[in-house]
């Protein structure tokens, strides 16, 4: 299906009355076609319309229906083919292996959701029965199950324009909830965005749902994303995102009538702790890795890690001499946009001219557009404790070492660390004393801690949580990757004494969708 | 103990220095000594301190240790004796019996928590093996646990000043997940609150946790409850309340430097759906039922049955008669306080005015202070779906018929609804096609539904849901009573390649602490 710049309202292609908006290629520069209309808000009411209407049909789908919905929306993505990617790659300047893996992964999560629906767990059935012989007073029958909020607004992400855009995280985990969603895309990729949606739409077309369970907007982000927040057919949203650009999602929900929930994945830098036994061995390897996963995708992803605290002496020299010569060998890659590059540039510059911080290495500018080099800065625990500006991500390849003189200072640094949806630890046996220290105060401050290793690269699992205290996020309790991420847009209801003929299938007697279910408190599994 | 007039501040009693506050028997009006100080910000801040101080010990501790502490809270509760029921009527005017009930209750739940922290299922532990040799790229281990937010402020509720006040399920199933509480006490019943708080200070110190675990602080309602929501070092909030009162937290809590979560247990009135053939048979029995939940407790719970829809027509017409009737041999309770009783008034006389209402029976005055006579009202559904206003709860016994011609009128109706704690459905046989209609509708707008019954008698388990859409709490994705309650005071981290000898005993290989755990995504059961 050609790319037409038309937004999808409840199935139907329309064209935004409100102003037009093109896709630049960052790599050159160039003005990409169609223009795309930008909905106005009579538009996206129709959206919001169709999604509420469509609600009710919607959530009460099968496992198996909507299980099929979600894997012919991957098989559907799938079949887009070279075009997905020649697009992508033009809109963003990623690089074609990347979109690849990325349309991968997007894939994978529609499945992963697929066959968390089938299993039917995200359901939380929990049955107490009757007690009519209970004393002093008999107790009826009560069962509780989960539903879905409501339609979701899903705000695409610049940074991900598959795994966190149309048809990604956010959307697969609502749509296997039981949620219309309404998509804003994400300007800087209308055309990828189209794509996605178009067979995100054939899909509900082809599962004989109602048209309304998904609609795809091209808008102005601020007007038609708050007014999309603003809806009170809207009753939860999912956002990947700047921390301003979040922050004004969550005062919107919050001054709504009726306040709803926002999932806003913002900012984070990610510190990684360097102890001394790790870089014992072999500091210009771990330098080398750190360098890879600091410039990987030009250091756009929310888990690059751009703080890195590193032992003073000479072990924590020779990691830092080896990742500014590492750094020093790498050439700018195209940054998504040229906002983002320019953001970028003031953020490095305000970094470079900061109290008590000096530049380490810079890299090469790229040979395109928006390739800024990427820079290495350092400063000491004492001063980064005493700078809670030094804490703002600059969203890019720049990374700030932190010197530490011992467990001591590292403890009064990292106690003062906003929160962050990562903490990497680097460690050796020797270090144990040092790390068991640190767990407990990182478990307060991240959504995932690793060793060993690099944030970058975050695996879609059941065990993966990519959340975290504020301003890493707007809602500790939950994660935007992994199948916990269906969780977001239920709530829990219960019914009690309703009679056999009216309660809902996952709460009957003969259990038709064979779901393990909680009898009196404990776990029955039925198909485990 | 005796009743001292002191805040528990972190395990000492302390005399608040920002005035004194007394609790009024409101059915005599007398001052009942002694005089509570009320605490500064400053004392306030001593607490929040030794709560985030008391954190990373108390969320350490065993299953075993931390069950055995709520079951030493129940124990203590349980040895007051009748000092406890004698306080607690003189500073509610609810009756001995009534108080001796909640008592039962609140220490049922701490028990209940007690077992829940054993079994363990609510750490939500997923491992997701290392696979090493997967393809394009190993999966490296990754394990979940749920672990808890943070030190929690609870505020007493003034209508259940046991069972969701200083001990109540707020504090029971924060203290379960894990988190140290600081409950503002009601200034209604601050000796109740005493005795309880002091009970749990003791538990607090015969299991040797830190004395931050646990505080009780007396204060004005509006100063220093809005200081405590504000405070960084709590990271959540338990209210059960007004709306205004819960509302002005939630802003509070928003507008924080870092954002939290309030839960907040508003208003509701609990809309009864009587359907044609449940009153075919004996209206006057059903009606007896709803006029003795409609006044039990002088109308204040938060489940009180405030709205009722009952068919036009001659089988409608014997139905609200017999409730007349049966009204008007009621007398008035004493309510809480002389500001609450002062409320209702002001809310009956605003419902006695509303266009299109009208007075259906009146109770007779009760013999005490502050006990006014019960009332019913009636309007049509069509003048009730265009009064948003009739929709406001007015706390106490007053009731309001709503008049339907037609399954179409009542979905109308039932359509303009706000968010709601429980819908109740009174149906027969007969009645199969109505209900189902109107079963999706109520699944949007409320927490619990439940059939041929009355709403007030909030059973304790795990399958209960005492929460709802907004305005009726702030958090529709939770319940404040049951089981479930306890996660809405934790959040998911994840363990990525963490070595063995650091991992917490949760996520330990040979699983000490024997959890269910869900492992690729299915649960194995080890202990059911």
């Amino acid at each position: 299906m050609p790319i037409t710049g038309n937004s999808i309202i409840a199935g139907t292609p329309v064209n935004g009355t409100d102003g037009e908006v093109n896709a630049i290629n960052p790599a050159t520069g160039e003005k990409l076609e169609p223009a795309f209309g930008m909905v106005s808000v009579a538009q996206l009411e129709d959206a919001t319309k169709a999604a509420e209407a469509a609600f009710d049909t919607y959530r009460a789908t099968s496992p198996e229906v909507r299980a099929a919905f979600l894997e012919r929306i991957a098989d559907n993505i799938e079949a887009i083919g070279a075009e997905l990617t020649e697009r992508g790659t033009a809109e963003t300047g990623l690089p074609a292996g990347r979109l690849e893996g990325e349309r991968g992964r997007t894939i994978g999560q529609l499945r992963m959701f697929a066959a968390v629906v089938r299993q039917g767990d995200h359901l939380q059935v929990r049955i107490d029965p009757a007690q009519p012989d209970r004393k002093p007073a008999a107790r009826v029958d009560i069962r509780q199950r989960h539903i879905p909020l409501g339609p979701v607004a899903v705000f695409g992400a610049s940074n991900f324009p598959l795994a966190f855009s149309t048809a990604g995280g956010d959307t697969a985990s609502a749509l296997a909830a039981g949620c219309p969603v309404i998509v804003k895309a994400h300007n800087a990729h209308p055309g990828t965005a189209e794509l996605v949606g178009q067979a995100l739409a054939k899909a509900v077309k082809d599962s004989d749902l109602p048209d309304g369970v998904f609609s795809l907007l091209f808008g102005a982000g601020r007007s038609v994303g708050q007014a999309l927040v603003a809806d009170p057919r809207i009753k939860a949203v999912g956002f990947t995102g700047s921390q301003a650009g979040g922050i004004a999602l969550m005062k919107t929900a919050a001054a709504r009538p009726e306040p709803i929930p926002v999932y806003a994945e913002m900012s984070s830098i990610n510190p990684v702790f360097v102890l001394p036994g790790a870089i014992a061995d072999d500091a210009a390897a771990l330098a080398g890795d750190f360098v890879g996963s600091l410039t990987m995708g030009a250091g756009q992803f929310c888990t690059n890690p751009g703080l890195v605290f590193v032992p003073e002496g000479t072990t924590g020299d020779a990691f830092i001499n080896a990742a500014a010569g590492s750094l020093r060998s790498c050439a700018g890659q195209t940054m998504l946009t040229p906002g983002i590059a320019g953001a970028w540039e003031e953020g490095v510059k305000e970094l470079a001219a900061a109290d008590g911080v000096e530049q380490v290495a810079e890299g090469t500018p790229g040979a395109t557009e928006n390739a800024p080099a990427p820079r290495l800065f350092s400063t000491t625990a004492e001063n980064f404790a005493a700078s809670p500006r030094l804490q703002e991500e600059v969203f890019g390849a720049a990374g700030l070492f932190v010197r530490y003189s011992d467990a001591a200072e590292l403890a009064t640094a990292t106690e003062n660390l906003q929160g962050q949806l990562t903490a990497t630890v680097h460690y050796a046996p020797g270090d144990e004393a040092a790390a068991r220290e640190l767990l407990p105060v990182l478990e307060r401050r991240v959504g995932r801690i690793l060793f060993n290793g690099w944030p970058t690269g975050v695996e879609v699992g059941h065990a993966m949580v990519h959340g975290g205290p504020f301003p890493a996020t707007s809602d500790s309790r939950s994660t935007s990757v992994g199948s916990l991420a269906i969780h977001r847009f239920q709530r829990p209801v219960s019914y009690q004494n309703v009679p056999a003929e009216l309660l809902p299938e996952p709460l009957q007697d003969n259990n038709p969708w064979k779901l393990n279910r909680r009898l009196d408190g404990s776990v029955e599994t039925l198909k485990d």
